[in-house]
């Protein structure tokens, strides 16, 4: 599993959900993590989450992360949805090593009443995907909700780029890790 | 999913792993989290992780988990893994919220060097299971580890109860969440 | 699992048959049973059985369910198939005990020579769906096959929702207790 | 899938639910039901069903079947489960025709208030097992259960041969027929 | 399982990878194998290989292989891309037979530097598909790629028909062979 | 997936193809080609073949393959045989190679009409496993069966290390090569 941040801005609107988008658009052939900073617009037809119809996803800058794996075939959504929170847990430990405290609910990350992060897991016959987005600053954000971003935590562009580093090299860590669990645990 | 907490001091010595252990022994039938507190010494033919043979596995005072889950059939030790590292992720964020910061390795977690937990996940033909070992007190744990226990932070009896009650209802929380999430998620 | 009963009288033309159609339509979450009265009238490109192409799949009155479980990630239609004749089989039961009497061929219940019913599984990655269709008049189904409504045999209004309700429930029961018994089930 | 009914008289003790019973002690290769009439005394180490456990599980005279599938690897409890509904099913189905009114629980049938059957379904990494068995007598049936017997439905010999060759036959087509819906469904 | 030989010279475009191609088009249900002669040219959008997007894939008179496989539901594309592999591994075997030696790499055949065969797996929600396309002349293949067909090897429409058979079957017997196998091997 | 060739002369009697076995006895960890040259003789109790029971399984000089793979949790019989059909196919693609004609029958190799090889395939809940041991020589190999071994054909002990060497590594690319064309095909 692979990490490549992407210097270009894009805008992530739902279609990089979708499987292959990495090996269609970027060339990333297997199992990978894509990141990036840019704003974020859902476009209605592209949400995946029933009870965000009709809702606007949305924010100014943001911290993208898009996973997708290819472990299960076809993809299995439990499977995912247990990476998912994985992730977001190991993104709240990264920000407490930073000394920005999160309060976790389900998949979404919280600073005091603030939303910090939107998140979806999803999976096709082919592979299981993940997208996390992390708010950089509240501008953008749908004016509905309460938001806040890194920036004003006092995160600059170097410690975001650290942050989502880590974050990366964590998760990619995990998984291997418990790859390796599982050639060494006796099963009953 | 259920849990239940039990007021004898069992000692762990890995029998519990076994599948409907829960249901042999206590009676209770379905996905479920037991939790005591008590010693622990592993037989050396009951250790599941091939990397611990010949290892001494032992403590005096422990706060226990056992999990069994049902909803794959046959266990999937891959599933099972990610479980487990939510639940020793969500014990880390429990730990915080009172105060006792630490780092966590793979499966476990540290306080400064000192080992706090063990734990293993393993899957049969029936039922997924975990084991987490929380140390109440280093005495008793193995020479060669550098080991702390809960009340060496100063938690009591009352703090430990409460720790594990929030720890397992959490747990139950977060599979029951992903449940739900599961079914209002479009795949693709 | 939960049973649904609209007082509306909806068209059945196919489209109840997508997954999520509860969650979009009804806003009912998770494994569901959903049942009404109304006509039939499927749609060619809604038609999911190969054979039946061409064919034209129609009733004035009927009592439709329509049932979605969410609990093989991605939809097993196999296991789907073998629900739909559990289904079936506890119509089959029910419409005995008042004094009904009915011949089974697969999926399709039979009195005498006349079709009593429609019934199709299908799955896809997020869910499996099965709809059962029963006539409750002879009015308004093809005119090339031979068909009874259970109005013609003697059943009033009340009957009928008792009837739905009665199978709905027995078959909620029938998956819960399936639940069940792998928890208490040794394997080999 | 083939329907094998032995003459001989074997008693039934757990054993033959053992994976690959049938082709390691008759030679029996493949999906199967083996069928005979034989006495059944249950050791208590080869009870299955927890709850069971500590009761005896006897009779003195019953037609057994042993079902043994190899379409799910490993094998799948709960596609096991759904199939001995159907079989149970089958045999209501059957019993009817030849004039015996039962009420099903689950997977026991009953007579009034007399149980007539006794059956239980495992799987292993290997294959799927289910075992039925319906009472002839009430003799040699455990004391304190109120059961029934075919025989005390003035069903003789040749009429039970019959019922053991339809109940097998229906099975089988009904699995097949299963299979051929699967192969021209569209799923979604 | 069963082979079909079309004598219709259609064109292979890609849609006859579809699930249920042969019972919408053919009337073929159930695990088939369907072969016939005829050129091949595929659609852009049919393209399922995203390192072929872009690329001609096309041959003047080819033998086509399309498989379908139902015994996995949902399918499994890891399973059948190792089912492809077997296909090319009989063809080469069946080759040598008939005194055509081929150079193997992964799913592809070459005679010297010269590519025979072109071949895809692929899996849906419904089924298996495999395609295999056999030069039988290198005329209207790609010019950039140095192609040969087996009527340059010497090989004549009788012997082709035999080749085609032949494999087809030794295909078939493989796969019933290994469902054998299964039946009768201890797991552990 | 890593290829191991041992020095030591180990007797194959069966216990090798207990998951686990490569990390238990050699401390090789994942997915594993373990390869060595030396005799064969399987303790009745360790015959996964039921139809091999009763019968001598032995050679007095071999080189043995054994395979574990953990890509399916549980194991999957099925895909591990056309694994091990595979491996059987690689070995006749390399024996031609080397001058050595075969013919095969399922998981067989012959030389005219004399037995070159023995191999079996089974899975766990923990991992699937194949063991392929080739003749060497004719000597020691059971009396009621025509045997040939490879030094028969002028295969001197370098030759054999190549071979072996050979085997396992495009085994491995094969491996590699179908996990990196599932990460490249659009599914349906």
């Amino acid at each position: 599993m692979k990490h490549c941040h992407l210097k270009k801005k894009i805008k992530y609107d739902g279609s990089q959900l979708k499987p292959f988008w990495a090996l269609e658009e970027l060339n990333i052939k297997g199992p990978s993590i894509v990141t990036w900073i840019g704003p974020m617009n859902i476009k209605k037809e592209k949400i995946v989450d029933y009870e965000d119809k009709g809702r606007e996803i949305k924010g100014g800058e943001m911290a993208h992360f898009i996973i997708e794996h290819f472990d299960s075939q076809p993809g299995n959504i439990k499977l995912c949805y247990h990476r998912q929170r994985m992730l977001i847990m190991i993104l709240k430990e990264e920000l407490l090593k930073m000394g920005i405290k999160t309060r976790r609910e389900g998949d979404d990350l919280y600073i005091n009443d603030s939303k910090l992060t939107v998140s979806i897991a999803t999976a096709s016959i082919s592979s299981m995907k993940i997208h996390l987005g992390i708010n950089l600053s509240s501008e953008g954000t749908p004016e509905n909700i309460k938001t806040i971003g890194l920036k004003e935590c006092n995160l600059d562009n170097k410690d975001i780029k650290k942050l989502i580093k880590n974050v990366a090299e964590k998760y990619i860590e995990e998984i291997r890790k418990i790859e390796e669990d599982i050639t060494k645990t006796k099963t009953m």
